[in-house]
């Protein structure tokens, strides 16, 4: 999404994360951790690694436009920028031309990108770009979820039309409904927390072998796993892309979870039932007397979005060889895209719920079609059933174990 | 898939689990379940529960494709599959007719489907179709895994060229490329085995609050997982669809660390590389001097398949209320698809791994294009990484922790 | 899908030409057309096109599973088939044992599969195969709109409200919705009709050349055109799979079409509507008064495993080289489960439409809602525009423009 | 994808019709177009129409960013333009203040967005985007295309192995290898102009039936037509998104033409059959020794991208009733990304093709494989089978039959 689109599809905060910026923030931060964590292996001395994290800093601030032409003869903006970091480093430290670039000549631009493969720069930036979104994704989930316990608790024994195939079928309770709403968020949150745990750097080099920096490999993975806080895989992962499966999963599943929620609130509001409302519903160009559920709409068509990303990203996991002849590359707008839909999603979902508008009378006078069923006799074994449903619920949420 | 196409593309064990006559066995077996289940929390006597038990039995050898006809004018086949075992009950009980489908008049028949509504049959019947698939899709990844460490283990000396975008890139070996496909079969692995382990029964009646059985409702959960050797999901979820989604996730990303491998074998067994020959490679019609790599171009064929699937079983999770009008129905066929494109992947992945011949001549002699690269002073570093890569694959396998 | 799943998903008259004995009918077509078109241009007598001919008439009458069975090896049916077809041909012409399967020795077996490749017989008989689905699916399609005209004919001035974003926004009338529906199912179908009639033959031979039987190579094939009633596509497409693409986005929109539909007839029935009631409506096993709209929701749920078929045959575009690597095997049972789906959407449409009972009072009630916008003098504007509309619409369809 | 990663996956020129500032720019012509229109129509007098016209002008540069923001709260960024716009005009028009925005009081500011309703703007702004965009991935088709026949006609007589399931088969020659390819972008290019032409105005008012403007709807329609370049549909498709499909049918299949060049272009440019090489072959930042097919390689990446955003538009098909909630705004995103991906595919197919350096040598050497077929007695039916096949395909090219 883009400027025009993202605040409309809840996805302002979280493009903030993924956006060109963010992205060339991140490929600068793992060069600039990269040279730490030599700098810890003891590859590179520290004064080193303070002048390329200082060049790095600087990068960060660059022109991602302009980066990305000069990426295009590459096919990736690690190979340039790169080229502008030991540039940088040699003209601040005034090394001498010969210096330049050169490997193993102990100048400090020689310790940019000690070891690494713009796969490591670009895998490790894109976990660390994840890393960030799936912050903000996860507290939009967990707002909305929190949310949704507010609604189940408040409403636990606000009688309303069960509804099965969309036909009304027997009597349950609001509290009941968004009860079930909100394991649907705490189920998705756990998983993508969980997800988000493991995401992990990259360190392989040229074939994946660690070759270049050979035995020290692990321990400078290691170091670089540390400065980034992100997980040290123990391996190589060039093309061994489950990590990006899973991630993927994660958020298609976290954006199934809110599109069904946003399902409910938009069917909820249509005029007919009129069972809640949105508290900023939004207008129309032509039919000003109208109140549209517009965050709810919005979240659907967020959350729409995932289950193709994802398609493409599962689809991208048949890498060749020892890097990917485009099945990588295809990788990055998609988990961009992905991430975005599925942090807008929550988003917008957020929205709709925080301010919902829930009407008791709508919903008891709806429960009339129900005839027998919604009798108070009938009907009262329904609504206990409904509301020990709601406190197994709280009672789940209290005690952690919601994602089972 | 098909009889037609089921063994071409590995399908034939996992559809066994799969197939017609495994979804009426599935639907039968969570029926009779039920009915234990409803005996031990006390609400049918036991003879009932196996007078039901025995009609289920009798039923599940009868003919799908009856069902299937029948089961139109309801949209699912547990109506009619009811009808059927109610009447069964009740002329094997000799009960009187007044009692036969009356709910709550004490006759076995009305012990049939206590308190249930069919989206808990089939939901339940579904995870048991998973929870049996998934053994068999389990079995192939993990034999097709073992494998790649005896691969790995070796050729752990025998030396490659590392290929990135599909060009030589440095040196490495064959053995650590297997220990790459390993790792991510490990790891598919694992996560299939997590997920398997939390697919879970589903039980909450007509509007999913366990009204009809209350406050018995979760008690005969418990029972009926344990009966089905199911996880016990704490919660109704006939609109949380999560579950599924995470089983779909997991499913797409074995399929996807089998398409790679598959992917890899089909490359090195290219007639120009020659790296890799399977044992019994296919013929072809036009051109019997051909040695074609059929088991990893079907399992490649059967990876590609999921993808899509697991979209579509993304987008079913908009289930609207308290039952889906189409996105419930939507994921019979896709997931059973989609567990026989996994396994069927995993298998013939497996056929071609067992019998791989791999000729280190070639890849030695292909090493030549690397030249300076691959000469034994330079290659030796890269050897020794990569033997040290192989190796601590070995001991996170033999540790298991291979899956992190 | 299957015997178990056709009937509910309507797929059972489409399934008659996609199944096991559906593909198996279709290669042995393939084969016998072959023969006579090689003796159309003279490469093979007559009497032995005949005997070719018996022998596949005998073949397509065996047992799918046996040849998938022995299809496994080779990653094809036709390979065996060929085998099989050959010793038939042989052993009815008494050819002596050193003739058969020999190439150009003259006899009759040699002329089966004559200057073919696998290729060539199983991509002619997908799009045979496609070419019979097509022609039921197309059927329905047509069906459905009739229905959808005689609606609109006869609803031309019901008043409904029209809703945007699911809120009730101005009037309109049920014409003028029913319209809409068969705008789209015409223009879906006249679509699919288009990309029927190219539906085209293969013939390339090994490496797509026509090398086998040059120059007669463009001749066999517009003769295999003729006798099969496909289109003659001029070019040898192993790998140019556009065709194959077209078909499935003609399917894809065909099932989109139709979910829209769906959708709007769920919707319309929802208990607090009520504006339309399926004339047969489904019951339920907990909830015997519930009237639920069976084919529309089925027809959705067909619909929406469209999407996700249509990526994989997208994604198997990319085939490698002369003929695909495992992208070609991947759309076999794809393509088969989206004429399937698209099928049965469409079958499953016509179902609800056909009884669709209008309830005129249900609409003029629930036009009350909006108010001022309902009252007969303004709504009078609205209805007549509305009019125009259902006219103009069944204009365009009596004169055969529906499509554009 | 934005301004980091379009120039890597070919999509500047493409971005350029489908980012912010040409949504924005769309949208404000289809505003200036609806007021000429309706001047023509005679609803509107010129000097209004023109007064209308110049405030569009001003607001197409407007902040994209600033409208997003503004256009969150009712879902669509027409709602907040149009006020601009009404706003605008009163101003330059010194209406009086009771005048601004009132309908009907016959001021200019009156005048804007008459009869129309957000979607009408949106949709046919969306068609404008893709007609402008659809011009870029035309030419850039065409381009590719007459690149593809270029090279046909160069390598009609060069040998190469012809390769089937990645072995090698028989021979074939480059130049029908470059046929096959030409055929893929000839057809795709033509579906796309066909779908291009069809692209059509939307216009229908708040329920779709042209009910403000009645009965004028039709002449505005065409006359909106008119005036933007886009077809009249005889109709309002406001939810028969058959249009929107066919659009995205025909993008998948140009992506998936594009990736079967491409996919070929990296095979053949592998270090071991070396028999192509991209004229500007990329680097590595580890690796200098390599060439990296990149513009190959990214336009594989691109159109691996466009399946999954096809099924999302399919997905998007099921719109309720007069104008989704949901499914209309989840178009939008994904229709620019899958415009973007089809036209940076083709786009840097393009620039791998115009610089191809083929390598015949190579390709004579690498059919030593084929041993006895390659001999020259035998080759040479192979090879004028291919040269005649290659004289086809460059007959139907000057012919203009290409396409079928």
């Amino acid at each position: 999404m883009t400027a025009l689109w993202d605040p409309i599809f809840g996805a302002t905060a979280v493009a903030g994360t993924t956006d060109d910026r963010a992205w060339l923030r991140a490929l600068c931060d793992v060069e600039a951790a990269l040279a730490r964590a030599a700098a810890t292996v003891g590859l590179l001395d520290a004064a080193a690694a303070k002048q390329i994290g200082a060049a790095c800093a600087d990068a960060a601030t660059g022109d991602p436009a302009a980066l990305g032409r000069r990426a295009a003869a590459d096919g990736n903006p690690v190979i340039p920028l790169v080229r502008d970091l030991r540039a940088a480093v040699a003209e601040a430290t005034q090394d001498r031309p010969a210096d330049r670039g050169g490997a193993g000549t102990g100048g400090a631009a020689a310790g940019v990108h000690l070891g690494a493969t713009s796969q490591d720069i670009l895998d490790s930036a894109t976990m660390l770009v994840a890393h960030r979104a799936t912050a903000v994704i996860g507290a939009a989930l967990a707002e909305a979820g929190d949310t949704c316990a507010r609604l189940a608790r408040e409403h636990r024994d606000t009688p309303m039309a069960g509804r099965t195939l969309l036909q009304q079928a027997a009597p349950t309770t609001f509290g009941a409904a968004a009860a079930g709403w909100g394991d649907g968020l705490d189920r998705a949150g756990s998983r993508l927390r969980a997800v988000r745990a493991e995401l992990a750097v990259q360190f392989g080099g040229a074939a994946g072998t660690l070759a270049a920096v050979h035995p020290h490999g692990p321990a400078v993975r290691a170091a670089l796993a540390h400065e980034l806080g992100l997980a040290d895989p123990g391996t190589v992962w060039h093309t061994e892309r489950t990590r990006v499966a899973e991630l993927a999963g994660a958020l298609g599943t976290a954006a199934g979870a809110v599109g069904k929620i946003a399902t409910d609130v938009v069917l909820l509001a249509q005029t007919e039932l009129g069972e809640v409302r949105e508290g900023a519903a939004g207008g129309s160009s032509a039919m000003p007397h109208k109140q549209n559920p517009i965050a709810a709409v919005t979240a659907r068509a967020a959350a729409t979005q995932a289950p193709g990303l994802v398609a493409t990203l599962l689809a991208a996991m048949t890498t060749e060889f020892q890097r990917g002849a485009g099945p990588w590359h295809a990788e990055w707008a998609p988990l961009a895209a992905l991430l975005n839909a599925a942090g807008g999603a929550a988003t917008r979902l957020g929205d709709s719920l925080r301010g919902l508008r829930v009407d008791d009378e709508a919903m008891a006078l709806n429960l009339r079609y129900l005839g027998a069923l919604a009798e108070p006799g009938r009907a009262d074994r329904d609504r206990r059933a409904a509301h020990d449903l709601v406190d197994r619920y709280l009672a789940r949420r209290r005690t952690g174990t919601a994602h089972q």
